[in-house]
């Protein structure tokens, strides 16, 4: 079977399967859930031994071993993606719900109804953790899902959705509704990309290589994100005393993750005397800086790690405690580097000053804007979403944290009596 | 210039005009629409003298008859754009709403503001009305739009968009809020669709060959629509005396749109009773058939116009006085051939029967589903959204007739008290 044959065939069987999820009731959809969460309990061993193969291999063709532990699974952790499952069951279903009925002029009942997308592909990186929370996502609202995961987790990925697709068959549900691609063939991720026949929407979790092969590649609609290059502005009407918390919380809770901070833009008014200690804080932590030549002015030292800032620099979502730092000789300074360089994620501003704050609201066009906090805050758990698919930085659809409702969409349902159009 | 610094600086211009659009309140936007319409007015002979050129060019370059009637304006035409532009005035102006606002665990205060798109690109055919509505409506929600529209119409549009950027002007606002694509190099077209650093979503509006440029060249979000292989089912419990009315509607009343009748499927137990008579009514109108064996054997008749359907005939829009008739067995072969078949823009049933009518809403999964009406009503007005971007037949953003409200997204704003995360 060749590699358009074999997408063809599981593009066919996901969307056959999503017929029959888009019509379960919450109820079907909840005991199909525990079903998932008994049988990853009761196959504990069998899919950390898969893991540990994975492992095994990873040590082995030299991976680093902060890759190592993202695609590490130990008991805590598939304790904790099982748990997360519950949490999921706990959800609204969004999907059944209708809205907006109402009597048109030309006599029909004109509701909207909302629906399952009905199939998705996702695709990821090396994290044994996402085949179980995306799965169970897109069965929670009634969706198929095609996976494909990194190939250094196929072992485990395999086990995982096995036992799955295990549940889905105890339930009495078609076992395509959960479909892995079982070959680390990178020709299948292009393939999937353009399966638009059966497939409603790509989710890439994954880095900017990912994200820009699927903008460039798919046929399908695409949720772009996940990449996070965050700015910071400090006003010079901050409360200074009250900043540093929020900008070391920014930058170094987790570094690793994309609502971290990338870049600090500070008044020139206040930046001779902030920066110095702001920076003595910050090394102590490990922080290095790319400064523009005003800030280097101020805070030349052999105590920090300093570097010349570029375009470039500016325009690099770090991942690292590594840190961005530009003098800016006003707000609208910053509100234009913003606009160059940002990716469409989360900024802020510290002031007091009511009219910075609006003015910042409004002129930045991010998916996240804070006042007076840090940008760590971009995340669907703590927007009180509940579950979290993927962080949008695109404007269609969805934008920011996406919840279960970006996994829907609605139909127009209309009842008239024999009506004819006028 | 290349095309591509062309297409740079069009697009530059247009982000950067975006950003003095999105704060603008709808009192502005109003005087601003109100400023078109008046200035289209005041130059309604330079519009009809370009126009003109066009009409003359497509007669001498054999264009058909339907096609230069497209792109033809005369004074009665230019006054029912004009008149439109009033009933996009009094529409709400969905920009600036905030909702749910609530206060989150971790201290913030996060709401949703709803805010433009930025820039939108219009891919569209030679209708110079398009230029005028798709650039209110933009405007009207606060978006920069880039226009493409088709080379037989380039005078007109090049009038009709330098009088839309006079009034801009008047206003105190950029004119290049509104730009045309000065020339019909094919090549602008796929640049156009790459241009995702400044252009946040591509409306086609035009055929299929059109639709799968766009779904396949863009690197932009692209919403695919406009194309519709629409069904009827036919149930053995319609009421047979009032079906001809609603089934004659859906096919003759407009047959060049995307909403109008492509396939009428009827349950065997009814079709040797209805089928000839429905036939003679509708060849009177001037239909011709695609039939299945099963129907060509019930109305084989040489008053009728009859041809083989096939696979490929079915799934083809006719936009054109023709129609697909199939006999099916039960109402899942129906459902099961409008699955195969439909572009998931729009389909109905006839029925009296309250469970096949309920089992049709559930499993056919189209943009617009109808019980007891035509296709027909599949419409921006009829559905009383006041206005009609698009009729997306894609799942994510928009699907159906797309509003105002689907030129905006939203952003997440956050403010909290020098808050870090825990």
């Amino acid at each position: 079977m060749s590699n358009q044959q074999y997408l063809q065939t599981l593009g066919q069987q996901a969307k056959t399967a999503s017929f029959q999820l888009a019509n379960l009731s919450s109820q079907q959809k909840s005991a199909l859930l525990h079903c998932i969460s008994e049988q990853l309990t009761l196959n504990t061993d069998a899919i950390l031994s898969a893991n540990a193969k994975d492992v095994a291999a990873a040590k082995q063709n030299g991976l680093t071993d902060a890759m190592i532990d993202r695609l590490l699974l130990d008991k805590p952790r598939l304790a904790g993606i099982i748990a997360d499952i519950d949490n999921v069951i706990n959800l609204a279903d969004p999907v059944g719900s209708e809205s907006a009925s109402q009597l048109l002029d030309n006599g029909l009942r004109l509701t909207q109804r909302r629906v399952p997308l009905g199939v998705v592909g996702v695709i990821y990186e090396a994290r044994p953790n996402v085949t179980v929370d995306i799965a169970v996502l897109a069965l929670k609202t009634g969706n198929a899902v095609i996976l494909r995961g990194g190939k250094e987790t196929l072992t485990s990925n395999q086990v995982l959705s096995d036992v799955i697709r295990q549940a889905l068959r105890i339930q009495g549900l078609p076992e395509d509704a959960v479909q892995l691609i079982n070959s680390t063939d990178r020709e299948l991720v292009t393939g999937l990309l353009t399966l638009d026949q059966y497939v409603d929407m790509i989710i890439p979790r994954g880095g900017q290589t990912l994200q820009r092969l699927c903008a460039e590649k798919a046929s399908i609609p695409v949720i772009l994100g996940g990449i996070g290059i965050c700015h910071l502005y400090l006003d010079k009407m901050a409360d200074l005393s009250r900043s540093a918390e929020v900008i070391i919380n920014a930058k170094v809770q987790r570094p690793t993750v994309c609502n971290a901070l990338d870049t600090l833009l500070i008044h020139e008014a206040i930046a001779a005397e902030y920066l110095p200690r702001l920076f003595e804080e910050m090394a102590a932590l490990g922080v290095s800086f790319y400064t523009c030549d005003k800030t280097k002015a101020l805070v030349d030292s052999p105590a920090f790690e300093l570097h010349s800032a570029t375009d470039e620099s500016y325009s690099t979502e770090w991942l690292s405690l590594t840190l961005g730092v530009k003098v800016v000789s006003n707000i609208d300074d910053a509100i234009e580097h913003i606009r160059k360089h940002s990716s469409g994620h989360s900024e802020a501003i510290l002031s007091d000053d009511i009219h910075a704050t609006t003015h910042f609201l409004n002129e930045v066009d991010s998916a996240a804007v804070y006042v007076n906090a840090s940008t760590r805050f971009t995340d669907g758990s703590q927007f009180g979403l509940g579950a979290e698919v993927a962080v949008s930085t695109q404007k269609l659809h969805a934008r920011g944290p996406m919840a279960l409702d970006a996994l829907t969409t609605y139909k127009w349902l209309a009842t008239g009596d024999y009506t004819a159009r006028k």
